[in-house]
């Protein structure tokens, strides 16, 4: 496994698994990798790709006040975990290599990016969507893989790979859940085990929405009833809760139900951790859930 | 000579091409080609490169009450010239190939867009970024080529291309004037005798600023003191003229003196018309002029 830092060496890297007939499968990162980062991982080997991945805690998706300075950093297991599933490079890019001093450049993706986190992290998305091109331009793989818990990122990147003509497929990929249910995330090492089991109740209130869809519910409103009290009795804070058309994440109410299978996707404060999770109804796996 | 309509059919010639062994050339377009363009496909070729050219009208860099809809069509003449100077394909996409009712994602290059012509054409500079990031997506060239009469375009792609790491050269071509000295552009058609006679003042200025530097003037504000009145007593309107910083486009002054050649630029109306040139003092070949 090569471990790169300098874009060109990635480009020659690339170029030799080409030539050796491969496609290219790509898996973008911050690090602080866990087993929903590996699916992303073997899904791409087993898809026959060769995997290029990236390590990179990208500064310009977090906003004023967040969490850049304490984001989990983990490199050398990180790339332990890498060549142990048969990644054949890692870009571990610095600063100054993804940010010239003159960087004035944004891809902005407009209305998909407005609202759910987007209405709560100014800029989040704008980064999102900017580092990405980057790394897709760095890379130049075939397909590239995201985790579907970061439902909006990956609304946003399929949003922007086909408006820029892109040419990459974009894969979502199933959340990967704990035992209790928990939604895999980098950002859940901040939980405190008090934390962690008030925030059960963010699975759980999602496994009660799909087994609503699944027992023939399709009004939004009677998706969710009732659904935020109980999460706001668990939780410090909701920044929202709510169903939402799985391509443009439209709010979904009774005059405007979304066509296909809507997503009900939230985010909530515990402690001073924000967490994000969602359920495509009927289509993702249920949550499993202690509570 | 394939003329393309569909972008996987442009990715297919792509990639038949470099299995030859040719690097690809691009020189996007939008028709209406004179000698300008036509230098562009020269030296595209000249560099040893299969060559590619897209012929496509950007609506999104017309900004509401400009000349989009009047804008010179000449398709069949333009395929008849690619076709003379061996262009290998030419793209000629439908809006509905390169904007689908979903578009929102806009490529915003920052600062070297906010003045010059920024000021004077509000979203021209997103629409230019997003539209040639996304034919060097469908194209993929190894170089594409740019006039330099469109200097700030020139200058906003060169951002873009680094910001957003696109592997693709960048290169900027001389611009093609007339034996008068009037710059090629597509839109000189629209001009009366009368207002062409009148727009040979915008090559005389430059001249002279040029001449001055050429004399060892230094001052941004030696070389263009009484320029601005010479031109505005033969054209209608000055949208800008100055002395401006060739790479951050900022305007260069007694106490900020750019570093290197400066561009003197201008953009003015004759008529309904509006012309934009510039010369970079002392790089390019001074503007040849009548008067």
């Amino acid at each position: 496994m090569d471990v790169i830092c300098a874009i060109g060496d990635v480009r020659d890297r690339v170029r030799a698994a080409r030539d050796e007939g491969r496609r290219v499968g790509f898996v973008p990162t911050m690090g602080a990798l866990h087993e929903g980062h590996l699916s992303l991982v073997r899904r791409a080997a087993g898809d026959g790709c060769f995997v290029a991945a990236s390590i990179y805690v990208n500064p310009s998706q977090f906003a004023a006040g967040e969490d850049l300075a304490r984001y989990p950093r983990t490199l050398e297991s990180d790339l332990a975990r890498c060549r142990a599933e048969g990644v054949g490079l890692v870009f571990v890019p610095s600063d100054e290599t993804m940010y010239g001093a003159a960087h004035a450049t944004w891809v902005e993706v407009g209305e998909v990016t407005a609202g759910l986190c987007g209405a709560w992290r100014p800029g989040h998305f704008r980064g999102v969507a900017t580092i990405v091109a980057k790394l897709f331009n760095v890379v130049q793989p075939d397909v590239a893989y995201f985790g579907r818990k970061d439902f909006q990122q990956l609304v946003t990147i399929r949003r922007m790979a086909a408006d820029l003509d892109m040419p990459v497929e974009v894969v979502g990929c199933p959340t990967v859940r704990d035992a209790d249910g928990l939604a895999l995330s980098s950002r859940n090492a901040y939980l405190s085990p008090a934390e962690r089991a008030r925030a059960l109740a963010i699975p759980a209130v999602l496994r009660e929405a799909d087994g609503r869809w699944r027992g023939g519910e399709r009004r939004p409103g009677g998706l969710v009833a009732g659904l935020r009290e109980r999460l706001a009795s668990a939780v410090d804070s909701i920044d929202y809760f709510g169903v939402y058309h799985p391509e443009t994440l439209a709010p979904a109410d009774e005059a405007a139900p979304p066509g296909g299978n809507p997503v009900v996707a939230l985010a909530a404060r515990v402690g001073r951790t924000r967490l994000i999770d969602n359920v495509q109804l009927g289509i993702d796996p249920p949550p499993s859930s202690a509570t």
